[in-house]
């Protein structure tokens, strides 16, 4: 195991009726919010009005901005700045997914950052301060809710990017299950891709002996998979979705990949994707990362071995070990298909002119810079990542 | 899935060397901290230079109270709020294993306490308030290192009680599974039993319907089982103390129990075992733990099958589903055997003149009080916790 240092202080309400605490819980950190949202759903449902009744109750003050959209843009981030400041606000409740909540911690962080926020995600700068971040978490899928992550896209540059700090992780998350009851099926199947990737990112790694956090890594894969097709069946199931809920908690604040190398390849290409093509981020990472395992399983068989007894059930054979790893992936594919997940990029209307534009971006060539590849497991360059590309085309 | 609140803010800093950043990490913390110890082998093994040396480094005053043993005395726990109290300490610096801990954050509440600490334990009074610890981890059992929990002996009354709050979480601890080379094989023994104990008493549940969480138990004691026959074997293995220090955080950190009724039968019916014969916590509970399995699983087949499944590896044959639990428990009793735990209380010297007394202060009527079951998959009145004890004479 490798030597590391976690710490990941967010608290979670869970469960039915979690929403309504959140002006109380909030009220002893801050004296005026911004309510981040994305669209009219969250009045439609009522929820909105949940909240903001909360936050009345409480005597909490705010201001909202909504308008938050997949792949969230850097230029509503910098109105939610402005806002800031124009305002004292001094907490950011995110109301919705992973775009809203990746969207209130770059506002978070540029209320205190000096330059433009965008070079923050371009550039690595470091940042220490940021406002406190609060979630009533709509959609189980990117862990944003759990994690320090934040990935913005810049629509003037087509770049799609993420920082990572200690200081963007939530102060504190409210999870209720049966908010997800109005899902639709593909959103459903998006945000299960996406969480089934933050533990495969994690759970294949060249670092030997780790068998708590591959136990962990595949006791959570298991249960998503599971419940992601009963929630196929009736997406009013509220046991599977408190499963996904913690789930794609538990698979994001990284104490599943403490002690190990980290892959984040499959990531790293799908940014590319989703960044130039505008596809829905767990879209591209069940198209991509069965091709991505069947690029790299070579190097490292004895993990990919134990993927498919683990985790995909496939009956250890040994002497074949091959044909047993292709076919967990095969079954890992046929899940995907089974929650309504494209096989390939064709079904997506994504043609292969861009395959390498989207690799030496992948990998930073296309900017000028030194090539840095991507991937833990298997080290991929420009030329790797753009076959993955071709080889799920 | 039950609704839950979750908070584990405890900071983790893990791996070779990580005792010499005590002093750097809890300089901002603090002004004068109380270092808390046990007996005299971290200074023969050196810790306590080194982490002297880090202190003096970073320029972190501190007092010291040493002397913690086995089961923590309260009236050692009163001496060090007398000494928080005289030289203004602001942090205190637990340095050993679950006693040493426990008793640290018993000082933690004493310093803000206004009546005797003992009070809290044994009347369960609200505490808001703790100076912050800080550890150094030298024995993996407990969980203290991650828990809000704190056990604490009164020698006097012939009583070891709990007292479970947020408030008690530590701030930082520091694990270095070098540290852990020089146990001896018992001790490894007593900490392996204790974090699977920790496990249990989360793992079996009468709540339906929780996947992930019961993937997670079941994959932290087959990790810890897997080590624990690897260290007996060669204690210097430093992988597998890897392993077993960070299962023994995740087994005590709450997140394997969210959402799920826990148990806690075993833990408190062995702290009447141990306040009175003073025997080692873990050994106690490796001695009740198959005999508390064999009196209750009628109440639960499937948890039971499913325990024999997926953590004893016992192959499933439903159409005898006691034949397949017995032998499943007859296997975690052969594992406690081949660390060197003994199968019986009689082994221990234990007769069975004090079973009805220990079962009677177990569920509160020694007390005069009102009879208080322990257990959650089976409540357990006084007959029933002394009938466990005979089942393991």
């Amino acid at each position: 195991m490798l030597n590391f240092d976690y710490c990941a202080p967010t608290r979670f309400v869970f469960g039915k009726g979690s929403e309504n605490e959140v002006g109380a819980t909030l009220k002893p950190h801050a004296s005026k919010a911004l309510l981040h949202f994305g669209g009219s759903n969250i009045k439609k449902s009522g929820l909105y009005d949940r909240i903001v009744a909360s936050l009345n109750a409480a005597g909490l003050a705010f201001v909202e901005l909504g308008g938050v959209k997949p792949n969230p843009r850097v230029s509503l981030v910098r109105e939610g700045i402005g806002l800031c400041k124009a305002e004292g606000v001094d907490l950011i409740l995110a109301v919705g997914g992973g775009s809203v909540i990746d969207s209130s911690k770059a506002i978070a962080m540029g209320r205190y950052y000096e330059g433009d926020i965008w070079e923050v995600y371009e550039q690595g700068k470091p940042v220490s301060k940021a406002l406190p971040v609060a979630t009533v978490l709509t959609i189980p899928a990117a862990g944003s809710e759990a994690s320090g992550a934040s990935v913005i896209s810049n629509e003037e540059k087509a770049m799609k990017l993420g920082y990572t700090s200690q200081v963007l992780r939530p102060l504190v998350s409210f999870v209720n299950p049966e908010l997800f009851f109005t899902l639709p099926r593909n959103q459903i199947a998006n945000g299960v891709s996406d969480m089934m990737s933050h533990v495969f990112e994690r759970y294949f790694t060249n670092t030997p002996r780790t068998d708590l956090t591959d136990g962990l890594c595949e006791a959570t894969l298991r249960a998503i998979m599971k419940n992601a097709l009963i929630l196929m069946d009736n997406p009013q199931d509220y046991d599977a979705w408190c499963e996904i809920g913690y789930s794609g908690t538990v698979a994001h604040i990284d104490m599943l990949g403490m002690g190990r190398e980290e892959d984040w390849a499959c990531h790293d290409i799908e940014h590319e994707l989703s960044a130039i093509y505008d596809i829905a981020h767990g879209t591209g990472l069940a198209v991509l990362t069965p091709g991505w395992m069947r690029y790299v399983y070579r190097d490292n068989i004895p993990m990919f071995m134990q993927f498919a007894a683990n985790v995909m059930d496939v009956r250890l054979s040994c002497r074949d070990p091959e044909a047993l790893i292709l076919e967990a992936i095969s079954r890992l594919g046929y899940f995907f298909r089974k929650i309504g997940q494209p096989a390939s990029l064709s079904e997506l209307g994504i043609g292969s002119d861009q395959f390498e534009h989207m690799a030496k971006k992948a990998t930073g060539i296309a900017y000028g810079k030194e090539e840095r590849p991507v991937g833990g497991l298997k080290k991929l360059y420009w030329q790797d990542v753009a076959a993955i590309y071709a080889l799920v085309k």
